[in-house]
Parts: C-alpha cells; structure tokens; sequence
C-alpha cells in the first residue's frame, strides 16, 4: 500500500489508517444502558410528550403520527419516534493547496456510537448549540474561519437533508472554503487529498457520514474557479470520469425535474406531533422506546463516558437499528454513458417531501413479507459487476452501531430501461448538478456519490 | 402600434389590448361587503381558530403569531392573518410554434379581484381543488395535456411561491409544455409570442400575476434543446440580452449560494396558529379582519357576482391592500454587466426562511416612521433612468384590487456597490439559473423579471 502515497499528500492512505488505528487505541468509549428516570440532564416532558435535554438544547426524541396521501387516494399511515434537531449545524471542511494539489483537513472523531469509535470527519463538525457554546463547552477548532470568510474562499455551501427517516426536517450546512495562509496544526488533524478520502471509503466504517456529505457535494462536472480535480492525476481510463464531462443523457434534466415536481405536486405529507408514550406500535418504558415487532430501531437510554487525555461522560438517548440497511444505485451504460437508477423517495421527516435517493434503500429484515424493487437484483450481483462495496456508519453521535452496506452495480446489458415510475435514470452530470442546490439529493444517494472514484491515489 | 405585429405573431399587441378590452364589455362583476356570518358556505371555525369553506378545500383564513430569531440575539415578534392554501396547483403555459416562432397560449382570464376585471393569463391556472374538481365544477380547459404528457414536451417544470406574507408556504407548479399537434382553439384564449407578452407588461395590470411568474423561469441564458429565444427577432442592441451571453460576474454563485445559506443557518423561524379573533393588533368582526392601526390588509367577506354568458354567484374571504406598494429592481453596470441588487427577504409564510427578493419591496404607507433602504433613490430617480415602470396586481382570485409599482432602475454611475449584509449584486443569468431551482427567488424579483425585455415585438 505504499504506493497510495501521493506527490504533495503530507501522509499515505496507509498512514492514515494507521493513525485511525492509533487514535482509536488512546481511547476507550463505555457505553452503558440505564433507565429513562435516571438519564442524567435529560427527562421525559409530560405535558410535551417528548424526551429533552434540560437545556432545551442538543436534540428531543418526539413521536410523530405520519399520514401520507396521494391525489388518486394510495395512502399510508403510520406513528414513530423521530429526532428533532431543528437547527442547521456545520458540516465543514478547510481545504488548501499543498504542492500543486488541494488537501483537505479531516479530523479523527471521536463518536460514542460509531462501532469502530474514531472516524475520519470534516475539519468542522458542530451543531448549533456546539458553536454557540450553549453549554460552555469548549469552542470548535477553527470554526472563526468559517465564520470569518476574510481569510477563505468559500468552494461550496449549500443545505443538505440527513435522514428523513431519522431526523425531523434537519438539514446541514455542507461547506467547503480554501485558505491561503498556513494554519495552526493539531494532533488530531491530518491533511489528506479528495483522492485519498475517496479511496479510503472502500474500507469500512473509516470516512464517516459527514465527511462523506459534504465530498458528495463536490461539481466535478464543471470547471469552476478552483477545479477540484487539481489532484491532477486524474484517471483518464476511468470510467465515471470519461462519463463527467458527457452531455448525454437518457432523460431531459427538464423531465428530471419536472418528474419531482409531478410527485410533489399531488402528495402531501402531514406530520403531527404526537406524545412518545402513545405511538401506536410502539412501547415505551425505563429500557427504552421500541416496536412491538421488534422491527426499524429502538431508542435506548445510555450514559456514555470516553477516556482520552480527559474523561468526559454524559448521558443522551442514542437510536440503535434493528438490522443492517442496504443502500444500493444500479448504473447502466445507456448509449455508452453510465446512468443512475434513481428512486423518488418520500420519508417522514423530508423538508420537501421527495428527494433522489438510491435505487435501493431500506433494511431488509424489515420488509420480510413485501418485495423491495431491485434488492434481490443488488444482493444477487455477480462479483464482477459489484463497482463498489462497503459498510457505511451513520452519525455516531445520534445512532449506536449503526452500519449501512452501500454498493453500486453495474446491470448487465439486458437491463431493461423501462422502470417503474417512481424510478429515472439519470447521469453522474445531472446527480451532481441537482446537488449544487438544496435538498435535491437524500443522504443514501450522497453517501454513494461520495465513493465514486476518479481521482487517482497513485 | 401596428408595428407591433410581427410576422407569425396570431395577433398583434394591439389586437390583443383590444380582445381584453372587448371581454372586459362582455362582463360584469360586482363584488359587495356582507357580514361574516352571512358569508354563504364559509363559517368561522371556532375551534381551529380559522375561517373555513365548508367543504374543507380551496383556502383557509387562518391567525399566525410569529417570531423570527436570529443567533446574535436580534428578533421581532407579531401577528398577522395569512392566507393558508396548502395545496400545489397548476400555473401551465402549453406553447407551439407557429410559423417558426414560439407562441404561448394565454387566456383571458376574469377574476373577481381584478381592478380591470380581466387580465391575461396562463393557459391553465387551477387549484388542486379546481382541477381535481372536488366541487363538482367543470374541469379546467386543456389540464389533460398537462397530465398526460405523451403529447407534449416539458420545457421547464418547478415549485415557487406566492407572497411570502400573505400565503403560508403556498407553492405553484410553473410549467411550460411544448405541443406540436393542433388543439381546440377557444374564444377565450388566443397564441401570443413571448416577445409580446412581454412588451404587454409594459401596461399597467394586463399580464396577470400568474402569467408573470411562468415566464420568469424560463432560462434564457441557457441554449436549452428549444430555445425560447426562438422569436428569432432577438434585438442585438439590448443591453439586457447582451449581459445575458457574459460570464463576468460582481460575485462568484459559491458566494451568493453561500450568502444565503449563511443567512437560514443563524435564523429561527417559528409560526404558530393563533386563533384569529385573539390576533395582537388586529380585530375581528362582521365587517372585516383588520389591523388596529389601518396598516397592511383588511380580510373582507365579500360576495361575488360575474355577469358573463351564465351568472356565477358566490361568496368568499378576499384582501384588500391598505396601501399601494413597490417592488423595485436598482440595476448597477459593473465591469460593464448589469446587475441586479438583491435583497435576502425572509416572510412569515416562507417555505424556506429567506428568497432572493428585488432591491425594495414594501408598501410605503407601512413604513412611515421607518426607513426601507433604497426607496428613496428608486422614488426619486430621473425619469432616463427608470428602465420600466408600471403597475402589476396580485392574485385577482385572493386579493381585491391590489397593484403593485413595479419599477426597475438604472443606479447613477456613482451609486457604490457597497451595500448592507443583507443585499448582494446579481447578474441577470445568476438569477435566471437560482430560478431554474425550487424556492430561490421571490414572487416580487420573478415578477419584475417577466418584464425585461429583450425580444424585439417588430
């Protein structure tokens, strides 16, 4: 694996994997359950129906009765548990020019639910309540630079959703900005090329979800100002790439768009709130709140403490899934050019109801008595059309051990175009353009995007 | 104005002044004050706290108390009635070329708040309520060609809002298809080039609200697959188009995405329902909902009568304007390229906290102890510098005789590009390509869009 290092990267991918290793060694994570009563900080409002911090701040598990109804009467209804973290956090990174070729500042975090405990993550990774230091925590490393764009040139900045399953309309600030002058460096930084962050998504559970996000929003496809394929060892026999800068396409963006439109204009979403203790198919008791089938995830109640230089612990509820998710896009070479199967995907907690998610997204263990469209046709890949493979975590400090196998297929030549009509086929072009603009793109299909590769790490 | 004919056009502009007028005879409209418990199927509901159509659908009049909050502390506070339509309807344009020009199919359309009565119009504009006819009305003419689209093609198809403060988060399909074949011609509608419609504008209140909004999506500045610039007779001289075609711009779109993403992080917006008989500032009563003061809007219980081929009879809540107000566009040449001085407004019935909206917005008889930037200069400018100038009205389906001053302004060579955080320099193709996206730009800078002109009507 020497041979990943890189002119001007300032450490290998296998040095960085050995300082995973080696952060995660200097750090023990206990995560403990304890009872609802006696969450410390937190507590259940009775009148409210929901679990909050006493601060009123970080996040509340609420209950939501879900009813979705379309114009020609298909409905669907259902209650759950959702997070509710109305305020826009940063998801940030700082990028600079070192040797001809742009590297980003990721940081090794540390998260309680991550199965692995140490990650690599955006140089900025804060809540608001984080970087207005709500509880006197300390202040993010280099948030002022973010804040004070004097010194940086801002590359993207865009709102970007998290689950809508999850997260009640919560979206993040995706933004990159390149600085000039040196900064102040930190144990716990390392600079590393986007070539270098995409390669290391192969491996599992090492790039995690906001990192991921905010490298997903990237244009590749258009020459801007800075173009961030100044990696400059681009691969030229790479498939994806050669697609890029390709104006076909199988469907008008026109069509794409209008196509999202349509759906919106004839579904509409209500979400009320509704008290955790009476969600129907749900229990709630001093364990935790889960389904009564055992299906989708349980909340549970834990109390947390990481050792490392200091000793911190908290107690925070914490979602733990219930199964392994699969997260899969079928491509296709369609007049030669490489096509994404893309679902319209609507979920409880979408700011604007349907976005462009992957073709396949659910939980199987989930979905035993119901057909997923094309789960069978991704897990009974051959090897050989398998272009990516590898488990995803979600966001360790929000869900405990909660892994996603995100894969992309290439369909074998008989794959018929003609889709159901909740799927379209679209270039890695219009994804990516789509993606310059607010929740067009769910966070499965950003997460996918993200590990496509085209820069070389050689 | 026989030179406005030109060659393809159906009819001339003149022509077209003529057909509005002739409808106008045809038509009689008397719309009278009645008592709001007297208002024939809508009642008070007194539990919601709302004004309801008995049948649940078209709109509500409901009570929001808002707050605004940013993070530095800074906030306001009020209560107001918003109009709640939650619906997405149609605002559809079908156009087809004729003689190798683009024409749109505009009807001429009566609404009962329409101080002229009749007013050009897309082809369809229709409510959910109206399309899906769940008052057994008729069915909009030519809906199907919007629905079945194997017979058409999809020229631009998004989601935009209404006005901010007087809807909550109402949203419009505007939509373009193309058609080739022939179709039924009706008295009420007739084929009008885009360069016409736009030189209509240049009248006070002739294109409608709703046909404005349509056309100010489309995306000039791109050579999309049918360019709409097909009216062939681009005049060259324009200044406007010129700028079109010219990549320079004042600020980098990373910057002005960023500026606007910068401004929804750090900003809380929460509407609660409150119910409207318990407003702060506002009262309630047989005669009308009203501010203590006389400012903004009274809600009024009115009952319509159109006199035209049959007598439609019906009663309804509608918004009478306190006062007349102005939407205005300064435009500054910089590096030799107009741009646009744009403001980030945020409103209470916002879907997503801040628009771009045009430089000035507001009914100055609101403001009168209160200074609106910019509203002195665009008021007092010289006449050579007003590049367009005329009244528009609003919704003539919701709101009684409102007009708003639409004026755009050419600022003196001296005027500084320096302006308050909350307004950024826009050039015409930045904004045309937010347009091409959900929900960046505001119903007042899309209307003053419509109206720029750079197809010749010779």
């Amino acid at each position: 694996m020497s041979s990943l290092t890189i002119k001007g990267s300032q450490i290998s991918c296998l040095d960085a994997l050995i300082w995973i290793e080696q952060r995660k060694k200097e750090v023990h994570v206990n995560i403990e359950k304890t009872k609802l009563s006696q969450l410390d900080l937190w507590k259940v409002n009775k009148e409210a129906g929901h679990v909050e911090h006493h601060s009123g701040g970080f996040f509340r598990i609420e209950g939501l009765d879900v009813h979705i109804r379309k114009i020609d009467g298909d409905e669907k209804k259902w209650n759950q548990p959702i997070i509710n973290q109305p305020e826009i956090g940063f998801l940030g990174c700082i990028v600079k020019e070192i040797d001809g070729i742009l590297h980003f500042l990721v940081q090794a975090k540390i998260e309680p639910g991550n199965a692995n405990v140490v990650q690599l993550s955006p140089t900025l990774q804060a809540t608001r309540s984080n970087y207005t230091q709500r509880h006197n925590g300390k202040k993010p490393k280099y948030l002022d630079l973010f804040l004070n764009k004097n010194k940086s040139k801002v590359l993207l900045d865009t709102l970007q959703s998290e689950q809508g399953a999850r997260f009640l309309r919560k979206r993040n600030r995706n933004i990159i900005i390149e600085i000039k002058e040196n900064i102040e460096e930190s144990n716990d930084y390392k600079w590393l090329t986007l070539g270098q962050i995409k390669y290391l998504t192969r491996y599992d559970s090492i790039v995690n979800m906001d990192l991921r996000t905010v490298i997903s929003c990237i244009p590749f496809h258009q020459t801007t100002e800075k173009n961030f394929t100044s990696d400059k060892v681009i691969n030229q026999g790479n498939e994806f790439l050669s697609c890029l800068y390709n104006e076909y396409s199988y469907e008008r963006g026109e069509d794409l768009q209008s196509w999202l439109t349509g759906m919106k204009s004839i579904t509409d979403l209500y979400v009320k709130k509704k008290p955790i203790g009476q969600l129907d198919g749900w229990e709630l008791n001093e364990e935790a709140l889960s389904h009564k089938d055992g299906l989708y995830f349980d909340v549970l109640w834990v109390s947390v403490e990481i050792m490392h230089r200091e000793v911190a612990k908290w107690d925070q509820p914490i979602l733990a899934p219930r199964g392994q998710g699969v997260i899969a896009f079928i491509v296709k070479r369609i007049n030669g050019i490489l096509h994404f199967l893309v679902q319209a995907e609507i979920e409880s907690g979408n700011f604007d109801l349907y976005e462009f998610g992957p073709t396949v997204s659910c939980v199987p263990s989930n979905h035993e008595n119901q057909k997923v469209p094309f789960l069978d046709y991704v897990l009974a890949a051959d090897k050989e059309m398998i272009l990516f493979d590898a488990l995803q975590s979600e966001e360790g400090g929000r869900f405990y051990h909660e892994e996603n196998r995100n894969i992309i297929v290439l369909a074998d030549d008989d794959f018929s175009t003609d889709v159901p009509n909740n799927f379209k086929w679209f270039t890695l072009r219009q994804l990516l353009q789509f993606n310059m603009y607010n929740n067009y793109l769910n966070i499965g299909a950003r997460s996918l995007i993200s590990s496509i590769q085209f820069l070389s790490t050689k």
